[in-house]
């Protein structure tokens, strides 16, 4: 089965195109995830707290969430060490049937954009010949600042191995425009460029419900450009930063979705994990508590987004 | 000292402003690296062969080039074991008095990029409130495609931990002027508009010989740009990809230095590492033979440069 058709099957599951952002900012993790910890004064330790984090929101979501993203810039910032924390949270999220959208933002040419998407989507060859997929997430974020050809290399990877990306085309930021909005010579801003080209690549990797794993990583904070760049993409899936702490909310987003209430899935990670409570809360709280509140801003933000969808599309399929 | 004239100084020692990309392609790694590996059938065991390559590489070349700049892309490809095998590498090539440039085209926005620049730039904090470097590189290579507020916490990590970066401003690949080409509202491209960003922040971190910690990179493949781009950034440092097999030659790097015959380093990684022999001759050499095949590139890419540089610039300080 085409990967996009896993995820959606997950989100008619669930009636939630919602996806949680594992950002295990170690800074706001709730002190009773920070004690009684073998070794708090080494890498390892701090690692610990992340994977025990990660895996205490994954069991608390899985039931009612589709999919997870883990941003890997929490991860990689404590080295190696952190980068099997970030391992084992894919492989544990994928064990719980969840999709694993990995938010990388990589990019490069040639044969370096070839080792990232072999890497990130695909499989390695060891000494001996055998392989193996070293990271194996369902999906990778995607930045398309030096040129279309950049982005070839994890098209293949995931027409050769079922996997999806979100190229990046309109980020939710203050100052994306910087680059983003710069109207080129055909008339098409540089992210509606991008766009067309994210279009014409969906074409050949559709699924059963008419959508590709060649996605678009589309803001909520910016629903006009949204509702143009739906129109270039008919077939893409969005993933679509922005939601909650970052400002935009339900109707925000109702630009990124189609009318069979398809077509994109909308991030909260700060929202979801750390925002609904003080502080001084989250650390005087016990492990139930926190991730009571954890499953009730879940289960909040998925009735104000399938509440909006359903009033806007009849045509609805789930 | 400024980051920038620890650079400046070792260009000056070795007359060689040049860096080798240390990308260790496995398939490209001569047999003799592969044979006697404990587990090849492992991730360890193809990460034991790269750090291996990289240390004899280090050792032939660290007396005659300033600089080494991996590539986080073919070590991440294998995961937690390759990132390691990259930490390992830079704090090698640091014990050796080399300048590692890290080559990750890292960006995201708010407290994610804040993520990557502590990790990759400066210090983390551990459970136990103590602080150390992950990750340690000096310099880093940084992606502004969401915007120039995503580089802010990148230029806030050089500034507080003596730390560089390279922005991609215009990369050396064929499509590169799909975005970066693009003529924006008022009249600079957007690989000027970038350009003109870096100067104003390269205007604050200035070292002894008047050049900026905050620089960028701009393709050999592209003279007539980068002479543009050498005005509107007069003391950024340039990091200068596309020399040697991607086509670029010593005379099209000369609009990327200043007449002091500083302001620009040249990467060379195929061409250093691999292209001087083909798959048959480095599938059946000896270490030996190899290491000095690679050595003997490195000094004729030295002197290509370095006489290319003498004979238009009577002012080089070097």
């Amino acid at each position: 089965m085409n990967i996009v058709d896993n995820l959606i099957e997950n989100i008619i599951k669930t009636k939630n195109p919602s996806v949680i952002g594992l950002d295990p900012d170690v800074r706001k993790i709730p002190q009773c995830y920070k004690a009684n910890i073998a070794r708090p004064e080494k890498l390892d330790g701090i690692c610990e707290v992340i994977y025990k984090f990660n895996c205490d929101i994954i069991d608390t979501v899985y039931d009612i969430v589709p999919a997870v993203k883990p941003q890997i810039a929490f991860y990689e910032k404590y080295g190696s060490c952190g980068f099997m924390a970030f391992e084992k949270t894919v492989s544990y999220a994928k064990s719980k049937g969840l999709i694993v959208i990995e938010d990388a933002k990589r990019n490069d040419i040639g044969n370096t954009a070839e080792a990232y998407a072999n890497g990130h989507l695909g499989k390695v060859e060891l000494l001996d010949g055998s392989v193996i997929s070293a990271i194996d997430a369902d999906f990778l974020t995607v930045s398309p600042y030096l040129g279309v050809d950049s982005i070839v290399p994890f098209i293949d990877a995931c027409r050769n191995n079922n996997k999806g990306i979100f190229v990046l085309v309109k980020t939710s930021n203050a100052l994306s425009g910087v680059i983003q909005d710069v109207v080129a010579e055909n008339g098409f801003t540089i992210s509606q460029n991008i766009a067309r080209y994210v279009s014409e690549q969906s074409e050949q990797q559709k699924g059963k419900y008419g959508y590709s794993a060649i996605g678009a990583v589309v803001g909520a904070t910016y629903p006009v450009e949204a509702k143009t760049l739906r129109k270039i993409m008919p077939f893409s899936f969005f993933l679509v930063p922005g939601y909650g702490v970052q400002g935009a909310d339900a109707e925000d987003i109702l630009p990124c979705f189609k009318c069979d209430g398809l077509g994109a899935i909308v991030n909260s990670s700060r929202g979801v994990l750390f925002a609904h409570m003080t502080d001084d809360e989250r650390n005087s709280c016990t492990h139930e508590e926190y991730l009571s509140n954890v499953r009730t801003a879940c289960l909040k933000m998925q009735s104000n987004i399938y509440s909006m969808l359903r009033k806007n599309h009849k045509e609805m399929i789930y």
